[in-house]
This record gives C-alpha cells, sequence and structure tokens, in this order.
C-alpha cells in the first residue's frame, strides 16, 4: 500500500469515533435528501420522480491492488462506477450508501484519503453520501456503494428496447483501461522483480482510465440537448462485446459490429502494440472503460454523425442473424464475450 | 463450514451462470417494483411516498462464523438485520440489493442455500431482491445488503423526536442473542478441544436469537393499530444502554433506564448465570436483539400498558440530568454503553 506521511492507528478512534470523524466532513446537497447519515436509515424525497438502485462490491486483490491503486482514486472509481450504472438507465445520481470494511493495518490517514476521493466524486456529480457502515475485516479491504438516482417514468432507458435496424453508438473510445492496467502490472512486476522505480511515463491517458474513470453524465446531457432518446442503453465495464450480446440478447435481436469503427485512442493502440496485444481484441474485451453503449433509431443518424464524442460502431439485426463482427476485409467472424483470459492468447 | 452433502465448484458455473441461477429463482411481488434484477439498475416506482435506505456489511469472522452458523440462517439474518433498520424509521421495507464477495471453496450448492435464507426473509417480509453484484473474494466471504423501504413523509420516526418525560418503551426482551453466541462460542472451543459434538440442548430460544433474528415489523404494526405514534425510534442492534444514549442525544435530552423493568427472558437469564455473566449487563450491552427501542408520549401510557410485547423500561429527562441507569435498590448510576468488551469483565 501507498502509506501515507502520519499513522494514525484506527483503534484510538474506534468505530464511532471514525464515523463521526467522517460524518463530519459529510456535506448534503440535494434537495432530494431529507436525512443523511445519523439515523437507522437515509430518508429521501423522489419528488414524484422513479428510483433506480444499484450496487457494487470493490475487493482487494480481485478488483483492486493497493500496490499501485492510490486510495484517494480507489475512492473516486468506487463511488464512480456506481454513478455510471444510473446514467446507463438514462437517470441521474443523487444519493449513495457506502460500506467499508476495513483491516488494522489501515491508518486513520488512509481511510481519510478513501474517503476524500469518494467526496470529490459525489462533489463532481452532485451526489449526497447519505449513509454507511463501517467495520473491521480480518482480511482485506472491501468497499460496497449502493447508489440511487431519479429518472422520469417515461425516460427510463431498459437494456431491453432497441429497435431492429437501430444504430449502435459507443461514447469516447475503448480499450484504455485496459491497456493502463497491463502497464501497471508490468511496473509492478518490475518493481518485484527488481526494484527498480516504476517508469509511467507517456502513458498519461490510460492509466487516468484505468485509475480515475468518469462516468458519461455529459453523454446523457449531449443526448439531451441533441433530442435523441437511446432506445436501449448499457455502460461499458466488461468490454464492448460483452455489453454488444446483453442489449441484443435483452432486446430479441442480432447485431453486427464492424471493428474498423472501434473508436481507439492512438496511445491506447500504440501501447497494446508494444504488448504484443491486438488493439481491437483490447477494445473488444478489456474492460474498465465506463463508456455508455445504446442504440438509437436510424432516424436520429443526422443528430449524432460526426459527433467527437460519439461513435457508430454497427447496428442491431434480425435475432436469425446472430451476434456478428465484421473486419476491414469484409470478413464475418462470431461476436462473443471472450472476457479478458482471452486477450492473454491473442 | 457446515459442508452441504453434495458439491459442485463455483467456476463450473462461471459469474453469469451464478447470476442465471440466481436471478431465475428470484420472484418480484412488490407493485412499487418496475424492474427487478437484469439491468444496470433497478427501477422502482416510489408511488407518493418517501425513501427510507440503510445499509449493513456482514464480514466473515467479524460479524460470523462458519464453523457455526448455516448458511441459510446467515442469509436470512443478513436481509433481516437491514430491515430492523428499516423498521426503525416506521418505514416498510420493499426492496433490497445484495453484495457478495465468494471465495472459490465455496460449493454452488452453499451459496444456494444462503440465498434461500435470503429469499425466506423477502418472503416472510414482503420484499423483493431487484439487484446484486457477485464477486470473488480472496479471502473470507462478505455480505452487502442494501435495503430500500417507503414511508408516508409524516409518518418518519427518527431518533431525534424524543420530548422531555416520554416514556421510553422496548419490545420484546433483551440480551438472549448475546447469551446464543455464548453458548455457541463455548461449544466450538470444546468441539475444537476436545472433538465433543456441540451440547446445543435446551437453549433453543436464545440460540434462534443469535442465528435467526426477526425484524418487529409486528411491533411497528402493533403500535399503528394502538394508535400510538413514537416520537423517537431506534433498532437495539447494539444493546439497549447504547441504542437509549443515541435517542437521547439526539434528540437533546437525559434519560433514566430503571434496571429492574428491562425485559429478560428466563432462559437468558439462567444462561446468564451458568456463564457468571449479570443478567441486565447482557441485555444493556449485549448486541443483536434486533428490538425496537422508541418513546411515546406520556398521554400514551394506558394505550400500551400492560402490553406483553412492549416493556416501559424508563423515560427521558432534561438534559442536565444525564444518562442515569436505577437499580432495585433505587440507587443512581451512570447510564454508559460499555460494548460486549465490558461484558467479559463483569
Amino acid at each position: 500500500m501507498l502509506e501515507p506521511t502520519s499513522r494514525t492507528e484506527l483503534a484510538t478512534l474506534g468505530e464511532f469515533g471514525l464515523i463521526d470523524r467522517l460524518a463530519a466532513r459529510i456535506v448534503i446537497g440535494q434537495p432530494s435528501t431529507v436525512k443523511g447519515i445519523g439515523d437507522d436509515a437515509a430518508v429521501i424525497d423522489p419528488q414524484a420522480l422513479h428510483q433506480v438502485v444499484t450496487t457494487d462490491l470493490l475487493v482487494e486483490g480481485v478488483h483492486f491492488d493497493l500496490g499501485y491503486v492510490p486510495l484517494r482514486h480507489l475512492g473516486y472509481k468506487a463511488i464512480a462506477v456506481n454513478l455510471s450504472d444510473v446514467y446507463a438507465m438514462n437517470a441521474t445520481p443523487r444519493q449513495v450508501v457506502v460500506g467499508l470494511a476495513l483491516s488494522n493495518r489501515f491508518p486513520v490517514e488512509a481511510v481519510d484519503e478513501l474517503y476524500e476521493g469518494m467526496m470529490l466524486a459525489c462533489r463532481n456529480f452532485d451526489v449526497d453520501l447519505v449513509g454507511g457502515d463501517t467495520t473491521s475485516s480480518r482480511s482485506g479491504l472491501v468497499i460496497s456503494v449502493t447508489a440511487i438516482g431519479a429518472v422520469a417514468r417515461e425516460d427510463v432507458v431498459y437494456r431491453s428496447g432497441a429497435g431492429q435496424n437501430d444504430l449502435l453508438v459507443v461514447s469516447g473510445d475503448l480499450g484504455a483501461a485496459y491497456m493502463g492496467l497491463q502497464v501497471l502490472e508490468r511496473e509492478k512486476a518490475v518493481f518485484q522483480d527488481s526494484g527498480a522505480q516504476p517508469d509511467l511515463e507517456g502513458h498519461d491517458y490510460i492509466l487516468e482510465r484505468q485509475l480515475k474513470p468518469e462516468p458519461r453524465r455529459d453523454i446523457i446531457e449531449l443526448l439531451k440537448k441533441l433530442g435523441v432518446r437511446p432506445t436501449s442503453m448499457i455502460d461499458v465495464s466488461d468490454g464492448l462485446a460483452s455489453e454488444a450480446l446483453h442489449l441484443a440478447r435483452n432486446s430479441g435481436l442480432g447485431v453486427r459490429i464492424y471493428d474498423e469503427k472501434i473508436p481507439i485512442d492512438p496511445s491506447t493502440y500504440s501501447t497494446a502494440r508494444d504488448f504484443n496485444l491486438d488493439p481491437t481484441t483490447c477494445a473488444l474485451n478489456g474492460g474498465e472503460d465506463y463508456e455508455l453503449l445504446f442504440t438509437v433509431a436510424q432516424s436520429d443518424f443526422e443528430k449524432i454523425k460526426g459527433n467527437p464524442s460519439l461513435s457508430i460502431v454497427g447496428h442491431m439485426t434480425d435475432a436469425a442473424s446472430g451476434y456478428q463482427l465484421v473486419d476491414k476485409q469484409g470478413g464475418v467472424h462470431p461476436l462473443t464475450a471472450q472476457g479478458w483470459d482471452a486477450l492473454l492468447k491473442s
């Protein structure tokens, strides 16, 4: 773990002391938050809107490695990935509750850093931290976040709403978070073998994509401004292939993706080449991009074409056509969600 | 861990297989649940009610010991303790989301048992399981539950609403869950030392209180029927003393508890004596009773007196009088939240 400069043992505060310390910094800003931390439960005024709820667990050694993930970034990311799920419903996140299991090896300063990251994400996205549970852990750090958002009933966008011939659109670019992880893992291995300091030079973009992903509120706002209502939507946490398959299956359709249309940042591309990986495979199967993947009616084409934040990567087909990936030469391959294991063999 | 009779490795299912398996058994029953498992987030229709939200983390080795806690009971309890928090707001629980971190030592059958317990609690209390996150764990089992309830704005009961001279009332009886834990720990130690089978005979009540606590929906319903609106309320998870202090501090008052009024079941009493523990201390500082502690106006005395489910254990005072415990001889002692550590020294 990257150690803070001073160290106060958690035991000196106790559970209630820790909760008081954290609660003292929390600012409630949402009109929909009636009561935050400090009772048996938080109270929310839905203000005549539907509520969406999503939860995630982040487990040390599975989802993050404290050897190279700063706690502040980890806190930010823990909130961000849940907000991404809320935006993927076309909803606005408003509240989060956080569960933390902490081992005694964490000093108070480390918990402070973790919370600072969480609060920064809350501030950036206008979300209140309204409740939580802090407990000890016999082993690693575990963070659970549940995010709650609001949306008018008629504005909810499900995975299941895509229509045949709808365009398949993705925001931003893909594969960068995965390549950022590869660089971090490589430098960790080098450090363990030789003690050499990590060489992260020139990898700013892909490292930031891995360590501090930004949920795409801006895309939800952009689509509203353009007057485009997605017919189906999902956030890209497990790779483009996996998420496209979710939209197709949930909508009872097939899908066709053109690999040359997949947006890949030049730094992702060059790093993938350095690692002898196929950049397209990284974009299709690398995870944690937290972009939005959605479908729009063909009639919306004029509204989105040429927008630098949006890429049309394919379209939905009838179910019988199945799940297809079309290469640059026009060859058609089955689109499958291979996950990260496949990447290591590509 | 108590092993199920057959064993299927989790790896044979994979994460998505496991989610599909669990999702297939989930039945949605609440009219307020618009969309359950299967999208980026669940969707809830608040039906013009306020929403309450509470979250808890249960960590293996801290909150439970799989050496003697059956997984089915653990699943039930994980849901129950969260519903207890919802009732303590005078709200009706409607939805839960669940995060599970599982190590590979769990076979599929063990996960099934855990879920069966969770679903049973959901059925018993008319709650929908609407979302979740299932992940692997490098070490122990971690369960995170977030419960969501609904309540009319004017019916919310906070910890902070008690008035001076209000009666302090607790449901059921106290200290039993703590004594159940002592018996389980003792028998585990005997088993480890000698291999002797656990002798749990005659301890049914206190064991059930520890292993399968029931949130007090019936008390919320009883109070409605009696026409009594609590002025403040909290659930008893950390012992009567700690919770009474929360009500007093949050309401800006003092509190006075009469130790002879504290309801203690005869089996709790006799087991405490067997362990050379003071039963009153167990009731004051033992945790996990999940009873409701609340205050009512003096004018409601006639409505609740003599009710077998309710005990008037004291009353609220002015802040200057502080926090007092009155013994059978009329001696006044400071009321402090000592927690479980104190019990071992009593």
